[in-house]
C-alpha cells in the first residue's frame, strides 16, 4: 500500500546491527563503536557559546539562501584554500544531507545516472531513491588503496542519461585522498561528455601530511559544471547541528537550488548563528584535530598491518579506512563479533563494506573502521579486533 | 542543462514580490507585511531558556527517528486533544515541511495523484516537484467559505493514480476550519477508494470558539489511512527552529519514512532540546494567543466587511484569510501596492491568491492576508488597504 519506491528502498546498512549491539550491551559487554563516523572531539566553544548566548526573541524564519553572516564566514573561510566563493555562490542546507539530495535533483531528472565510485557513502543511495535517480558505480580496489580507476573503465559506464560524476575526497568510507592529476582527469572527463562534477568535500580538513589538499574548486576553467558540497558536522565535530551547504558558480544551477530552497523555507536559525562562530575561528583549530586523528590512524593502520591476510594501504584522509580482511563474510563476521564474541567483556563494533558498494556481492570480505576514538581506547579496541580474527571460525 | 524537472519549478509565489518590497522600502516607505505567516508573538521563554541552557558538549548525532524526550513530550501533549499517540507512532521531521515530503514519497510513487483543496498552501508544490508525484485540485470557493465541496465533486477528480486526500485544517491560506462532518465524509471517501489521508494540522491550536477542533487523529476507525503532518513553527512561534514531526499508526508507513529519516541522519539537535520545553508547557500557554488572533482576525474582517465588492465569510481558525476584492488582477494590485501606492508614507504588501491555485485563472480576484501584526499596526493596514481600495485604476 506504501510506495514501490520506499518500499525497495534499503535500510540503512550501517545502522541495521544497531540491535545487536544493543543487546550485547544489555549483557554487560562494553562496546567500542568503529563503525560510525561520529567524532569524539569535542565541539568548539565558540559554537558552544554562540547557541548559550543565542539572543533572538522570535525565532522567526530566515532567508531561504541561508543567513548571510553565516555566507560570508563561509566566503571568508574559503580564502585559506585560496579559492574564491562569494556569498552569492552558495545556499546553506540543513546538513550535507540536503546539499546532496538537492544537488541530485537540479542535475538529473528521473532515471538519469551520476557516476560514482564504489565503495561510496551508503546515504547517496538514499538521496537517489528519494530524487528518482540511478548511480551508476565505477568500482575502486583495495589493493591500490581505491584510487581513481583509468579514464577507459570510467568512460565505459558513461551513457546518454549520465549528468554528473560524483567524487568524494578525502573519501568517506576509503579515506583516499585524490591527487591533484586524477581529479584532473576528471574535470577532463567531465569537458568531454558534458557533465557536472558532484564534489562532496566534507572531510576537507583531514588530512595528514602525505598529500596536497586539492578541491574541485581550484579547477577555475571547469567552474561551471563543479557542484559542492559541504558541511561543519565532522568540521568542527556538530554533526547534530544540520548545518552544510551547496556552492555553484552556475547561475542556473543556484537558482534552480534555490526553488528548492525556498519550498523548505529555511535552514534551522540558532544552528546557523553557532555555525558561523566556527567559520570565524583560526585555521590553527584544525592543527590540533589533524594532529589528533593522525595519531589515531596511524595505530589503527599498523595494528591492521600486523594482522595476517589484511590488505590496506595507507589512507591519508578522513577518518576512516576500508579493509579487507581474511573473512568469508564480513557482515556474518560483524555480527559474530556483537553476538557470540568477547574479550573481557568487550567488544567492537564495526560496519561491513559490503552496504557501502552498489555492485552485488563487492565489499563481503571489507569493513570500514572509525578511528573515532581517542588513543587508549582505540588501542584496546584495536587489540578485541586482532584477538577476534585469531578465533574467528568462517576465515577464509 | 539542469534538470528539467527544476527548470519548470515555480518560484514561491508568495516571495516573488519582495524585491518591490525592498524598493518601496529604499524610497522610505514604511511596509506593513500582512504577506507572510511569520508571527510576531515571542518565542516561549522556556523554549528560549532551553537553548541558551543546551549543555552538550558535542553535539552529535542525534536518533533519525528522532530523540525519545521529544517524541515523549509530544505524546504528552497529546492527550490534551484526548488522542493517544505513542512516542513510536512518530517520527521528528526537520520541518513541517520534511513531513510533507516524506509524507508525499511514502503514500506515492511518481505521477502518481494526491487529492488537494484549492486554494492550498503553496510549497506542497515543491515536495511534489520534488517527489515527482501530481496534485490533483477540487476547488473550494469563497463564497461558502471555501468549505469542503460534495463527495461527488470530490470523487470526480479521483482516478487509478489517486493514492491520498490532503487535507489543512485549520486551513492556510483560507482560515476555514473543517467541521467534524466534512471530515468524516473525507474519511468515507478514503475508506471506499482506499486511500491515504495526509492531515496538515499545523494549526491545530489557532481557532477562535466558533467551533469545535476535530483532528484526523480523532477518526479510530481510519488510524491506519491517516498520516499526520505536524510543526512547532506556528504553535509555538518558532518558525527558524525547523521541527516538526510526523504520525502515523500504520507500521508500513512509519518504517518506509523511517528510511528516509535515516538517509538524512537526523533533525537540528539544539532545537529538538528546545521543541520539547515548548511542548511541556501548560495549555493554558494558548489561551492568551488564542484571545490576541482572536481580536486581530476581528479586526482584520470587520475592515473588510466594510469594503464595497469585498467577498469572504468568517474564517474560523489559523491566522489567514483569502478575500474575494473588487480588482481586475490581484497580483497587478499587489505590485501596485509596493510599487506606486503610498498613504502618508505607507503601503501593505499582500500575497496575490493565484499562486495558492493551481487551476490556470483562478484567484486572480483574491489575495491572502495573514494577521500577524499587533492590533495597532493592523488597524494602520487595514486603513491603508481601504484607501487603496477607493484609488486602485484597474476596478472590476
Amino acid at each position: 500500500m506504501i510506495s514501490e519506491r520506499i518500499k525497495n528502498m534499503q535500510k540503512s546498512p550501517i545502522r541495521k546491527l544497531v540491535p545487536f549491539a544493543d543487546q550485547a550491551k544489555k549483557r554487560g559487554i562494553k562496546v567500542f563503536h568503529l563503525n560510525i563516523g561520529q567524532p569524539d572531539i569535542k565541539t568548539p566553544a565558540p559554537v558552544l557559546n554562540a547557541i548559550k548566548n543565542f539572543s533572538q526573541e522570535i525565532i522567526a524564519y530566515g532567508y531561504s539562501q541561508g543567513e548571510l553572516f553565516l555566507r560570508e564566514a563561509v566566503s571568508d573561510y574559503f580564502k585559506n584554500y585560496n579559492v574564491e566563493v562569494s556569498p552569492d555562490d552558495m545556499i546553506i542546507t540543513t546538513g550535507g544531507s540536503e546539499a546532496i539530495l538537492f544537488a541530485f535533483s537540479v542535475v538529473a531528472d528521473i532515471d538519469d545516472e551520476i557516476i560514482v565510485f564504489e565503495p561510496y557513502y551508503t546515504n547517496y543511495n538514499g538521496y537517489a531513491a528519494m530524487s528518482n535517480i540511478k548511480l551508476v558505480p565505477v568500482t575502486t580496489k583495495a589493493e591500490n588503496g581505491f584510487s581513481i580507476p583509468s579514464t577507459e573503465e570510467i568512460e565505459k559506464k558513461i551513457s546518454n542519461r549520465t549528468k554528473a560524476i560524483l567524487v568524494c575526497s578525502p573519501n568517506n568510507p576509503t579515506g583516499t585522498v585524490y591527487p591533484r592529476k586524477d581529479l584532473e582527469r576528471i574535470v577532463k572527463i567531465a569537458e568531454k561528455h558534458n557533465l557536472f562534477i558532484i564534489s562532496d568535500e566534507v572531510y576537507r580538513e583531514f588530512i595528514y601530511g602525505e598529500i596536497e589538499y586539492t578541491s574541485m574548486l581550484h579547477f577555475e576553467d571547469a567552474k561551471d559544471r563543479v557542484i559542492t558540497v559541504d558541511s561543519i558536522s565532522k568540521r568542527y565535530s556538530a554533526c547534530g547541528a544540520r548545518i552544510g551547504y551547496i556552492i555553484s558558480k552556475n547561475k542556473d544551477v543556484l537558482n534552480g537550488v534555490m526553488k528548492l530552497a525556498q519550498a523548505r523555507l529555511c535552514p534551522p536559525i540558532v544552528e546557523q548563528v553557532a555555525a558561523a562562530e566556527a567559520y570565524r575561528m583560526s585555521f590553527s583549530y584544525f592543527k590540533e584535530v589533524q594532529k589528533e586523528y593522525k595519531k589515531r590512524r596511524d595505530i589503527m593502520f599498523n595494528e591492521l598491518k600486523s594482522i595476517d591476510g589484511v590488505v590496506l594501504e595507507l589512507p591519508m584522509g578522513a577518518f576512516y579506512m576500508v579493509v579487507k580482511l581474511p573473512v568469508k563474510d564480513s557482515e556474518h563476521y560483524a555480527r559474530w563479533l556483537l553476538e557470540e564474541f568477547n574479550y573481557n567483556n568487550e567488544t567492537v563494533m564495526v560496519a561491513p563494506a559490503g552496504g557501502f558498494y552498489s555492485t552485488p556481492g563487492l565489499g563481503s570480505d571489507e569493513i570500514r573502521l572509525a578511528y573515532v576514538l581517542e588513543e587508549k581506547k582505540l588501542k584496546r579496541a584495536m587489540n578485541i579486533l586482532k584477538k577476534s580474527l585469531e578465533v574467528y571460525p568462517e576465515k577464509k
